[in-house]
């Protein structure tokens, strides 16, 4: 067996885990990071496209928004089309100046691999049968966790001081918390999203949410050729069903005619349904072993904020870590769980409430309908309405002025 | 038979009705007030306590704000308590100098009844087998509508041209209507709400609305030296299981450690359990005949929309018979329904909001109990949320510039 030693290790290897890794690494502090699966199939995964300034500023204060700045979309608006009739809510003048900027997840990941190659940092891929031990102890035990794993038939164990579980909703790490020490929260909704990427100009400048009679759509984008379209389907619905014909006719029919008159369709490269889910870990932390991103919550992607979640919790836990390991004050660490659960909430509520208001639900009586009607007509036609939406799109705020990442 | 001519027929004696006969006078149309119940009933009715001010607007246009003025108490703010910390909301800051005022609806009832006497107008108490005929036709064909009652034995007729129904939630006007022409959307809710009266100063200078594991709270009061509290109560419960002693008991088991302090109990002087309701007819008008008031939308009391939303489709109501009999256009009573559904609808969305917020549902997940926590925090901690809940609160302005009403 291979035994390393360093200071975090952590475990995972999507936006969560390359994030913390490229921070810790500008900071002095050592890590390692191990991943199931392959770089390629990490790099591949297409997800979640909008980012908020907190998340771009976190990204350039990990030295990797050079990309992004060069193609990423500003977008200082959306739209939400309701009743055959789109309303602008302009994200800027709401928000007193802040946008939100399109960049695919899928380059956010790229963007930090190549970091991390030019940086020459440890990663150890397709690592299987990962196991993390002895987390739970108390700081102040000196206590050693470590992780194990194998990699091509050779053992490793990894000796630190903190593990990152950042290896997502079906990861080892929350899975190796005692069941009595974790509590979970969790909403699954009655519906998927059909989701088609194209290599086609997007149908507007800014993103369409759609909610009309026959369903949720989304016409969003990942750059000014490439677009992502969204229907809210039945989970009983599989891709075979959706031709790309059937797919853009029934987009036509939920969106109005200025957009149907301007969408351009086209082969799709990639289509897949997605469920919707609500979930929440709750604490956080456990002893050594902090949960980040998708390992400790899960929000349906209407309003965009997964990756953006992920990023919230790795400008926490790495704030913590560099305070520890240059103050030897263990306050970041022993907040972290409860700072990141108060933002996490209010973005899953958030999540919920877009989710609700916009789909639909067949469990929905007529009363619910118009009731949702109301609120859709309130908060379009009330400027504090109107902001309130804006606000926790654009990200609300981080509790972390040492970053000062707090606009 | 006796046979009776008027201009509009108003059926109920409620503060709908009332304050239009009194704005109808103040115009010089005639009218004629028909009610099955007695006076001294009407009068002696406890109902809500809040006016929004385009309520106390529209009673001073009608001439009767006078004891309004001399005893209302002006509320610029409202306290919510959740987690047994209160949280203000700044209704004047928020709004932009706008207020509610506290003064009951009996009061308002008398006040209408006392003006009404003075101007020596004609009203049938304890009218029995009201009926309402031939109001369907459209205005253009000229056909005139009629109300037949019995009153001592004496059987009436009163040809009019149009009929107003304010007969509240189980009056004749909105079941006389034929089946298919009309539209209902409910929800009943499962609980009630337990309210006391009691001549005690009030625990507080305003209102404070409770958010708590035992249930929703509100303190409430009618004048400085009388207070309205409310508990929220299985719909099963019976008002002879909850004594005085109970009812402060559990009052204080909901508050704050500050108001279980200043509160002072005292024997009730009425005690009551009442449910929780919301409920919307579409539409609001049937050739001649108008709903208005509780006849054609009830509102939980939470918010306490009930009475303003009356006032509002008598603004509405009002100015479209003045714009009538004064210029023959028909606009704004072609109009009256689309309009009033506009703002019913959204007093019913906040309304249905407050209610889901801050009562405890048995149906409620431990998921969705955390996202009503994250509803709640978010909204107390963002200006632009606490800004939703003011704005909703002190009214949304009317849509009827003619009147000057809107604010």
């Amino acid at each position: 067996m291979d035994v390393l030693t360093t200071q975090v290790a952590i475990i995972g290897s999507g936006p969560a885990g390359l994030l913390l890794g490229q921070l810790l690494y500008k900071a002095g502090i050592s890590h390692i990071i191990i991943e199931q699966r392959h770089a390629d199939y990490v790099a591949a995964r297409i997800r979640a496209g909008i980012l908020e300034q907190v998340s771009v500023d976190l990204l350039k204060q990990a030295g990797v928004d050079q990309h992004l700045n060069e193609v990423g979309l500003a977008h200082e608006g959306i739209e939400i089309l309701t009743d055959g009739v789109k309303h602008r809510i302009d994200l800027h003048k709401l928000t007193y100046g802040k946008q939100v900027i399109v960049y695919g997840q899928t380059e956010v990941t790229k963007d930090l691999m190549q970091a991390r190659q030019q940086a020459n940092l440890t990663s150890y891929y397709e690592a299987h049968d990962v196991q993390v031990h002895d987390f739970t102890s108390s700081q102040t035990d000196q206590s050693s966790p470590y992780v194990t794993f194998t990699q091509d038939g050779q053992a490793y164990r990894i000796n630190c001081d903190f593990i990152a579980g950042c290896d997502g909703y079906h990861g080892v790490c929350r899975a190796s918390v005692p069941q009595d020490k974790i509590k979970t929260f969790e909403k699954v909704y009655p519906f998927g999203w059909l989701g088609v990427l194209a290599d086609v100009p997007p149908v507007a400048d800014e993103l369409i949410y759609v909610q009309s009679d026959r369903g949720f759509a989304l016409c969003s984008m990942r750059s000014k050729t490439r677009s992502r379209y969204y229907l809210q389907v039945p989970l009983t619905d599989k891709v075979e069903q959706w031709s790309d014909e059937r797919f853009w006719e029934e987009l036509k029919n939920r969106l109005d005619t200025e957009s149907v008159k301007n969408l351009v369709t086209g082969p799709s490269i990639e289509k897949s349904i997605a469920p919707l889910r609500s979930f929440v870990t709750e604490p956080m932390r456990f002893g050594q072993l902090f949960l980040a991103g998708d390992a400790a919550h899960i929000v349906p992607p209407t309003g965009a904020k997964g990756l953006n979640l992920a990023a919230s919790d790795i400008a926490y836990l790495s704030s913590a870590l560099v305070e520890f390991y240059t103050t030897g004050s263990q306050q970041g660490i022993d907040e972290y769980s409860e700072k990141c659960l108060k933002r996490i909430w209010k973005a899953e509520r958030f999540s919920w409430w877009m989710t609700h208001l916009l789909h639909r639900f067949e469990s929905d009586s007529e009363f619910d309908l118009k009731i949702k009607q109301a609120e859709l007509a309130y908060v379009l036609d009330s400027e504090a309405g109107q902001t309130t939406l804006a606000e926790n799109y654009v990200g609300l705020p981080y509790e972390l002025k040492a970053l000062e990442l707090n606009h």
